[in-house]
């Protein structure tokens, strides 16, 4: 036990602790200017070098509040403007618009890191992966529950039988979206903008690829049902959805998501001999409940939240980019997640079993 | 909060605290015998009778040992024997042999608490309401969690508003059940003892009508999936399972069971405007995790296990036979649960959506 909350940080990942790269930062909202650039800031690997935005105005505007070397429109990104001052980019707009910026930063030469889910559509999906691999850039989809030290104990756990086989899981992410974001015309209900949903595209996605990730199991046949009654949701079919999943070996999985519901995130897998019961899981401080045989125990670890994670995650990503090496949560990883749910959206349509 | 905590306990159903119903226990298994025997004894409205087994003689040697007037067997149950000493009857047998029971107590104008599923099949089920209707006897399923206090102060909670509207429901209940009855032969894993299944019948149960009882809404269409693959669960398709079920008013509820995995149980009930947590919810005592806004809750309470439980639902049963009250969990109530259980089993057999 001592070893174990002594070795609770530990970045077992980490190969280098040498170099820089440099980021531009694509898509300007707060969960980049926020979370992204201060986890940059504080991360051992990475500065931000250059931030992208709808018009320059707005870019050079928050370059210079936050210190930032130089602010650039996204017209100006694709014409390859201070591409000599940026090794990577991350990306962090609205998901229909990934595509474009990574083929940019493909054709550049630039390592890409790409926020989740990959983009609207699989078939754009597959397009990204398709241009980053013909122009062989790294790609990395920036899924932060993997570098979160209570997420990689978590798998350490399950790996060594902690839980026994894996029976169940369930998983949760729900949240006040328009309490959040007071704006009904906001990109996440429109699914020009989101893709094939808001709730199981924005929220589901941490429940199906956490689960994915801690298990190393993909889905292979997908249920569900999906209804928005509230008239800000009526132009996407799932302000609220449930989905059973059924992994590799039989595991059960049970999702619920909601953008328009009280605040909750949850991951719980249950196996033969325990249980791991991750609550809060996605937002705020991870909080593990462990049992096994009559004995429960919760860990609480106060230093990551999204933040936390985010610098972790930068920092893995700039290690793969350093040294060439493999990167876990790639673009293929990536498309799995827009596969599920996309047969979860057709299951919703079709009342049917959708197979994977 | 004062006041709420100073009443947690009440018992707002209470219309009586004069006189004494006197039971026939039926079906002496280990519940029968340490839990329901001994809540009897603490409750103030019940006394234990009569002991009926298989033999005169196992029923005999019990109720001296627990110091209960007299012993008899089931063929001289149906017989009518002792039938001066009791007025009601407790069934705990295997769910197929409810019925029987049931019909031999109607015809001797006694009352019935009979433990839950209420028998094998919908169709057995039926027949044990109408046999009651047509005698003008009291039935009564044991949904214990309806008489826990907690549950009763969440189901008080949610009726004020406390989470908004309802938007999803998930349980989770699972047991080791090979390790605690160490016999591969056992009645809840034989379909012609126990009916459609085992752990939607035993366990399953509990989240469905926990939530009927909580939300005050009944399912209106499940899907699900089941499988089995320990050879002790050859007969039976669900060793593990897990279901959507669709609650009125579009409350989406997701559940997973099993009788072969870590003990766990848990009700969670998320509205938009807050949530109950219950966990553990169906064994041990039942504990409240309750947040609205940014504020959350834990309500622990020491008392109520399920011998508390059922010390409640006797009293609460017993207060209906003397006063000629309604009863809230009758047998049409329990019917909905067997129609749901047994729509489950069909949309696991056919993939599809199965409307009740």
């Amino acid at each position: 036990m001592k070893d174990w909350l002594d070795g609770y940080d530990a970045r077992e990942w980490q190969t280098t602790s040498e170099g820089t790269v440099r980021y531009a930062l694509i898509g300007l909202g707060w969960w980049t200017i926020d979370v992204a650039l201060p986890a940059i800031e504080e991360s051992d690997l990475g500065e931000a070098t250059v931030l992208v935005s709808s018009t320059s105005e707005k870019a050079e505007r928050l370059a210079s509040e936050h210190d930032v070397g130089a602010g650039i429109s996204y017209d100006e990104f694709h014409e390859g403007a201070a591409s000599d001052s940026y090794d990577a980019v991350y990306v962090g707009t609205p998901n229909a618009y990934h595509l474009e910026y990574a083929e940019t930063a493909a054709e550049l030469g630039k390592a890409i890191l790409c926020e989740k889910p990959m983009e609207a559509t699989v078939e754009r999906a597959e397009r990204m992966v398709e241009t980053c691999e013909d122009a062989d850039v790294p790609l990395m989809i920036a899924y932060r529950m993997h570098t979160d030290p209570a997420i990689q104990r978590c798998r350490e756990l399950i790996e060594d039988g902690f839980i026994g086989e894996p029976v169940s899981v369930y998983g949760n992410n729900s949240q006040p979206l328009l309490e959040m974001i007071p704006d009904p015309d906001q990109w996440r209900l429109d699914p020009d903008l989101s893709g094939y949903g808001t709730s199981v595209m924005d929220l589901g996605i941490y429940s199906i690829n956490t689960a994915r990730y801690l298990l190393d199991r993909d889905p292979v046949a997908v249920q569900s049902r999906m209804s928005s009654t509230h008239e800000a949701f009526s132009d996407v079919p799932d302000e609220r959805s449930s989905a059973i999943l059924v992994l590799e070996d039989d595991v059960g999985m049970v999702t619920t998501d909601s953008q328009n519901a009280h605040e909750d995130t949850e991951l719980k897998i249950t196996g033969t001999e325990g249980q791991i019961d991750i609550q809060p899981a996605f937002h705020g401080e991870c909080t593990l409940h462990l049992s096994r045989n009559d004995v429960s125990v919760t860990v609480e670890h106060e230093e990551f939240d999204a933040q936390g994670e985010m610098r972790e995650e930068f920092d893995y990503f700039a290690d793969r980019v350093l040294t060439g090496g493999d990167i876990h949560a790639d673009g293929r990883h990536g498309l799995t997640d827009m596969r599920t749910i996309e047969a979860i959206h057709e299951a919703a349509e079709s009342g049917d079993v959708v197979e994977l």
